[in-house]
């Protein structure tokens, strides 16, 4: 899920608290996402004191697909469903640090959270929801055209592109599944792989397969994403004889996979064999007091209503275990 | 949390398929709730043949509580989110059996969920999002005076009796909860606790001790109620010198818990201690192709935004199930 919440604009920016080094709050939500967000409501709603540490607050504008799954809204951009969020949290005097990277995470009788600038905060419980990087391909014209033709989650925007004609880069399971999903409602998926063959497994292999609209190419790497307002074409490079040929697309989807983001909780937390912080279904992860939530854990799907559903959880779980702890 | 989903008035009927004995199914889900109808966007967008069974559908209006914690409203009724919600689910061609209760499901090859009129209907998997029902009283009077003086859900039928004497059985959240919104609108309010004490949260107890037409009875219990039309009194007996008065009020809200609607499942899927059933982080059951989600399951907290998220998972999670099973 390509989903960044980016809350507080500059001519909102005095309504926020300022987070205090001073101050042991109860919870400390370290991210910005839908998972965040919903925490930090949750927790405010409970009356419990609490702090947001977030890179992208004020920082830049929200992606901008557009979401079709978030119950509640039939159709909605990434932008505005953004906005919503933002708006609820905005009700509460919450204290935020903003721009700011949460590099380490230390445990004890309370909880620290050290930033990039150097400052420390300290909570009595935390909640890390600092999400997953989706894997670029680093060509030109991906990031330009992010939101209008490049997509990185076909359960999102597949929709988008029925009866039109779409490149699926990358073939392991995340690749091919949105190659299946694609391939329902598109004209034609071409899927480029770097390898001589797929690494996704069998059934999804047959089932991709079974479909008479698709193209695989072995081998090949994508060079170049050209379109001016959205996307036109795809230049792709055939690794065994150097041909680069360019592949007439409305779409891209960019499945090559997708890192967790905890580098302020290694050695900390436990992490699974793909890096995600283990919770159990009450978001706690390893450490008492330490809850997490959303596209970091080892839960499964990388949704805003998973992500919003887990944030939820994580708040009342760290609200109860400062209830008990106290 | 009382918040019922029921879609499809008689006007529009006529645009969703109804559900076929001959055809077996990618995916039944079972109920009307805001996991069913999550899961049921969900399954659709994932293009699976999709089967929603749910005594709702088309029935009651929807509880008309409002929501201030569901990511995306700052405030909504909760009509209007089950509006919403609705809306998703009908922009695809889903099958529905409405107004009818699964009694019986049945694993093997195919799973099979037998209904109270004697159909049936066949799944390669299925999603038991039943959900709870309020616990009874079990005392005379209660089923024949439901609906002409006894009432589950305050913030329903609160209105129904300004200027009017309630009884509230139960001293817990919602019981209090419930008192609150009573006591602002009825003559007077008493509310009987079985406990020596009430055990909702302290800022709720502050908040009820705050009104003067109330009388709290620690310690008693409700023996029957009396009425020949609608409620004419309330026999309470005092649990510690079994003294039995009768009470005229217009009026009693029974809020004394919830239990998980799982008759359909008894014996077949692992339930916990508080009979809900138990699940994993992506919703499996015990039995492979079984799916759960919502309030009827293990997952803590009982909240719109958890049952919706925990609704997407047990989709995705099915839609997995079929592809590898296929």
């Amino acid at each position: 899920m390509e989903f960044k919440l980016n809350i507080g604009a500059p001519d909102t920016e005095d309504r926020v608290l300022r987070m205090d080094a001073g101050v042991l709050y109860d919870v400390i939500i370290v991210g910005g996402g839908p998972a965040a967000l919903t925490a930090a409501v949750y927790c405010m709603r409970k009356g419990v004191s609490t702090g947001l540490i977030t890179m992208d607050f004020g920082g830049q504008l929200s992606d901008t697909s557009t979401v079709e799954n978030y119950m509640g809204y039939s159709y909605i951009t990434g932008v505005d469903l953004a906005n919503k969020f933002k708006e609820q949290v905005r009700q509460f005097e919450i204290a935020i640090a903003d721009g700011k990277k949460a590099v380490a995470i230390e445990d004890g009788t309370e909880k620290v959270v050290r930033l990039d600038d150097g400052s420390a905060f300290r909570a009595r419980s935390l909640i890390i929801t600092t999400g997953k990087s989706s894997r670029k391909l680093g060509v030109p014209g991906e990031i330009e055209l992010t939101g209008r033709g490049v997509a990185y989650c076909a359960i999102c925007d597949a929709p988008l592109f029925a009866g039109k004609r779409v490149v699926v880069v990358g073939g392991g399971n995340s690749g091919i599944e949105s190659a299946i999903d694609l391939a329902k409602i598109a004209e034609h998926v071409t899927v480029v792989q770097f390898l001589p063959e797929l690494t996704a497994d069998r059934v999804l292999v047959d089932a991709f397969e079974a479909f008479t609209n698709t193209t695989t190419l072995y081998e090949h790497e994508v060079m170049e994403i050209v379109g001016t307002q959205t996307v036109e074409s795809v230049k792709i490079r055939n690794r065994v004889t150097g041909d680069v040929s360019t592949h007439e697309v409305q779409g891209i989807f960019i499945e090559i996979g997708l890192d967790p983001n905890t580098v302020s909780v290694k050695g900390l937390l436990k992490l699974n064999e793909f890096g995600e912080i283990e919770v159990d279904c009450a978001c706690r992860t390893n450490r008492p007091g330490i809850f997490a939530a959303g596209d970091v854990t080892s839960v499964p799907f990388k949704q805003i209503i998973i992500a919003a559903g887990e944030g939820a959880k994580a708040a009342l779980s760290a609200c109860e275990y400062i209830l008990r702890e106290s």
